[in-house]
């Protein structure tokens, strides 16, 4: 399972269209909507790297008033030995 | 009482507008147009956090000539004690 | 309850650290490292403005090694008539 | 008159000195403490640019824990017939 | 005299134009096309304050193609006494 | 012989249109789709600074959905004395 | 096999220091010294996810002069189909 | 003869310094200290990329304060037929 962050950038008045449209996808386990610098943080769980391949650039990027995204990977923790 | 300030990129050819626009709501209580980083700089009062979603997603974002937003809330000094 | 996203940035030898620091905090309710434009992603749940200004100021921000942090906080999705 | 505002990033544990310095000058008419990409936002007004190099060169970047800031003028909007 | 460099981003296939367009500006002492973080980089001088509102809003940001731009003022060394 | 990456952002629903159009180039030796900060990423061959320039200008920056471009030329490290 | 490439920062006097280690590692099949945004490049392969975390985590960010590095991820071309 | 422009931060105490380590190199064609997202910004000409290599790594990044820096070359515009 690979867990990661989308921040997004919406056009101004479609905010709550693509609200309304990321949250029907079974990958998004959390969204919300915000008032800083980005419009919509998503969390997103991915069975492979292909999936979230196909997530992001099939299903997200594709609703109408996405700008840009920027898709942010887990780390597992346990592998640090710093 | 919620202050925040909104940093606000416009299109170029209507920063007059957006400007004269956001003068016109009560919960704007300073507003510049600047010629750095960002096109508009607002102050804004509301009387809870639902009335600044409101301003900012139903007012500010929809404003023809309005590209991007960013809101960032005032913390309250005596809250902090480092 | 007010939810929030911090986007923080660490040190990088200190990533280890500020990871652990962080997930013992009552107030964060998911934390993942990432190697993208931030280093960890932080969920927090807050009862109210002060508490969160509580802990971003006088928690978080004062890890050592945590060298900037950009808090979203969530608008309600059902207060936008856009 | 010369209205401007300063967005500052602050060393993490200097949030509550550098507020407390920042808001001893007459220059500053307001300033708020944020959470967001800034961490302070200080409205400024000084009565030439050489009266505003003296404070942003002489008073507020010199304050330790001041990491970097971004100063924007105010443009007069009647100059403006877009 | 007020001296001041427009950092700007053009619409990608609008490149010439606007480089064209900004060379037959009196106010526009410089000016060079580069592929970096930005794509144009103007060296403006200025009478007052005002006439640079006048270029930067008037002339500069309604040029077809001007998608952002930054503008940053020069500070006078000999005030500066840190 | 001129090295240099270009980073660059692509309208969301372009993506692929863009990754097949910049395969295309002679003076494109690797290009990778990514879902981070930028969308393409591209090492460039040039054999001369006008060489770049017309792969960027002409012939990058006209693709459709291409939005923003930023080349970072290759310092040569053996003229580095630190 | 896992692509992908970092994009780091690095204190001003330790670009050689950095370059220098950075070469030493299998993972890195390309590296260049840029001055651009960004002050290295490096393409990176990596047999799986948890031995990228631990290049980026254990290797790269220990490197002393190392300030800041964004990983980006290389999409799989063929999944998309938009 | 190559023109580029370089932006750089500077640690807020050490304009000064690094503004009149600057001026001194023959490289420097015009230099200026600016209040705004950068701190100073230089013109450069170099008779060669290894000129400006030498110039970038062993003279400007390497003064006391100088925290960052993006130089961004001129493209020549007569190359572009876009």
């Amino acid at each position: 399972m690979i867990t990661s962050y989308t921040l997004a950038r919406v056009l101004p008045a479609k905010d709550r269209n693509v609200y309304a449209s990321v949250k029907t996808f079974a990958e998004v386990k959390d969204v919300i909507l915000t008032y800083g610098e980005y419009d919509l943080i998503l969390k997103i769980e991915s069975n492979s790297l292909e999936a979230l391949d196909d997530f992001v650039f099939n299903k997200l990027r594709v609703i109408d008033g996405v700008i840009s995204t920027t898709t942010l990977l887990e780390a597992n923790p346990k592998t640090i030995t710093q």
